[in-house]
């Protein structure tokens, strides 16, 4: 999306790879085209913070930062629509820390930009770049709720407490404690607002430039979800020497919601 | 166990380490003392095979193999009775492939012997070894059900697939894939037959010996499940240059069941 | 380098990231831009390979596949011009395993093209992609010559062996054995001969469009080596459910050499 | 090694297993007998500390600790005596950090206690069990220095800088940086002092009770090194939740060396 990629281009070759590697077959493509569905367990936490410093890292045209936002802690399971990503689930399930902040659009409206996210995939990591989800490696825990009743089972009711946690290059970046109240709970975060994402790629062949943005929004297909409970919880944020997020140090948690929920993303509009 | 272990000894210290590290606090310990909470999602797959190509694998106090087993594909989450692992689940979550052949008790009882399991978390690997559970680390994956109506979500309903695979040192050796068929299951495997476990230490003051044997089965505390859900499988074993589990290769899939349980270990007794 | 990236663009926006996420500081991006610096111990093992097989990995604009081919297991090193990622190694290290395809360009000159690589940190596989080294996540092994007389060291003398594995998704893809013989050897593959890559992003605004491609090869700056040494070798190639690299299947290792290499990329040009 | 271990055991079976699990071909055991070649590169980084606070860490039979102690940050690559984990290196490979804490043997003499090490591969994790290092997964990172002059390349001459980092269930607990001298170094640590260990196993059938402890040292067969180069060093240890080692909090960096070295390991006596 570098302007000089409206010079002249390889002669068309009828590769069928949406991305990296470019083969005929397409079959070894990092990322297949979408549909994609995704269906996972979620640990999401609202919180507030000084909107001042989340200025660095949101661009303007997205918003300006409301002082709100959300992480979320999710365990997913992805597949295209054949399924067979789910008979050998290596290529199908990841973990991974979303970062969302609210944000006033230019029009006034309200929307979610998400500055940061941290995956265990490369599949996940790629897919979520073109879709303007800034992914990098992470390493993401969240404790699951099973139906038992069982002192580790975490059931969903009262009482039960779920942790969660993310690193990045072996350094801890979040950690959060739960415990379910029992009561229903909200969609917070992306599950609730439309969430846009800034989409940019270098051009080796003109190191000097930054890329130009484009701003994205999912185009979302089927969206089930199984209700979502409501949790008290803690959330720490510990600097992290190469992360930006770091910059909302004394972020203070505010609501959490734990549950199931699956989407279908079948491409993505402009933002 | 070694009888090397019956000579002088260091002079008592009041440490308070189950397992090494051993210091005062015992706080370090990779593995606490029993009780250990157990609670999974589980996919059994039981097989067929030649019986005479077990006789490798089990000691003859354990039995004589009788050329039925089972593979389990499991994803754990443990704790001990405060639960706080649940709170920083990386301490909590693991997932593990287990192996167990049927074998006929010297006094004419069944049972089942456990010769080959691997798992991706240390504490649960020396927790296994204590137990006769030969564990060595090993990377598995396994499809989850979770509960909606979405592609990606496998939910418990017929025509559903799950997947499963384990690799050791960066090769697979099993994979499996099952389709639910809407019915009942059973309880396969190490879920409905008491099973055995060979514990032993070598003592490399005397590297020459090979550790003398135990064996031990389980003490069982609370037992909770989900109900077990019945599924037809494929069942792929691909011999490994330096696991054992290759000699049952041939082995053929038979019936296979998927669902949560929960179990509470205490200790051991003399099996 | 997709043509929908000539349409409007998000009004430019003083970001310093080179790659995402993008924040005024650059700090969080995940790579940052060249010049890039890496050093690292190499096996190199060619190959040869019925040509035609090759048709369906090599973009014709790229060349005429000629039936050799090296691949490269590395252990690299990298960092930029302040050297800081060396004072946190978690930055600067990796292992890849690289594939590089001999070509007859449309010029009639000779050079080779990377059909497929695979790497262990997100960094690098950023960083390739934007170079056209097409990678995904792999698990690299690579025996090290440490300057020792030891049977672990497998110095750098006549009978010295070393061994080196490539796995993708839990299977093993490739393996190579090589033996020193104590004569200088040669550069092989990508060491020895220009490589170029095919960059290429979809938009996922128009998902049903396949990505343009554009060649490129590296902007090398500063090459230092301590001399290669030559090995006899094996190497096995195991076809992958999802890797098209497989394909290859039949190849014949032809020689290796094994050492150091210290290169600077500073960008790209077009190839 | 505990006391149960002398009531009577399973009868004797011809197992040529030295650890778990225990087949007659032994070929699948996670730990083959010694002897053990080790051959690796080192970060080392002597401290000083309050030596009142290691009292928890160290058994009064292994002595009184004295203040001072090491951390070692290891790149090792490992071997039986044929060799073969060589050709595969999966096997041979692994990254381990170190601490030893000198201390006055109930004799007078000087010695090295190690009461806390962790390593990334398992057959490791079990070898030290044994010999009484007591080994725990964590993750490793350490600059190298190879032979070239090149940026990335961490030369071995004055002025080049090497980092070190030791995570423990995703949270960093040492970090260290070091710049060479350029002038010879010391044998820091467990390089020149004798090392002693605690070996214990607990018995699940008593599970009440704590391991009663044996002290061991190695038996150290072939030893060659390539000559310590010294460096000046920082050395941050972060108090983690579950790890004693913090309680050494406000250690102080020494001295440092780097180098390579190669040790056999063929068995253990007691200490």
């Amino acid at each position: 999306m570098n302007s000089s990629s409206c010079t002249p281009h390889l002669p068309a070759w009828p590769h069928q790879a949406f991305t990296a590697p470019f083969t005929t077959t397409g079959r070894s493509a990092l990322v297949p085209p979408p549909p994609w569905h995704y269906a996972g367990w979620l640990l999401n936490v609202s919180f507030q913070f000084d909107a001042g410093r989340a200025v660095p890292l949101v661009p303007p045209a997205a918003g300006r930062p409301l002082g709100s936002g959300c992480v979320h802690f999710a365990d997913w399971q992805a597949c295209t629509p054949n399924g067979n990503e789910l008979l050998d689930p290596v290529l199908a399930q990841y973990r991974e820390t979303i970062v969302v902040l609210e944000v006033e659009r230019p029009d006034g409206s309200r929307a979610m930009y998400c500055p940061a996210i941290w995956v265990d995939q490369d599949i996940s990591l790629v897919r979520g770049l073109l879709q303007g989800w800034p992914k990098k490696i992470g390493s993401t825990w969240l404790t699951r709720s099973l139906p038992l009743d069982h002192p580790a089972a975490a059931p969903l009711r009262a009482g039960s407490r779920l942790g969660a946690s993310l690193a990045v290059k072996d350094r801890r970046v979040f950690e959060a404690q739960a415990t379910l109240t029992g009561q229903p709970g909200r969609a917070l975060g992306f599950l609730g607002t439309p969430t846009i994402g800034a989409v940019g790629w270098p051009d080796l062949r003109q190191p000097a430039q930054r890329p130009t943005l484009a701003l994205v929004k999912p185009a979302i297909g089927e969206r089930v979800g199984s209700g979502w409970h409501a949790a008290t919880a803690t959330l720490q944020l510990t600097p992290h020497p190469t992360e930006d997020i770091g910059l909302l140090d004394g972020l203070v948690a505010q609501e959490a919601s734990a549950g199931w929920i699956g989407i279908t993303v079948s491409g993505a509009v402009d933002a």
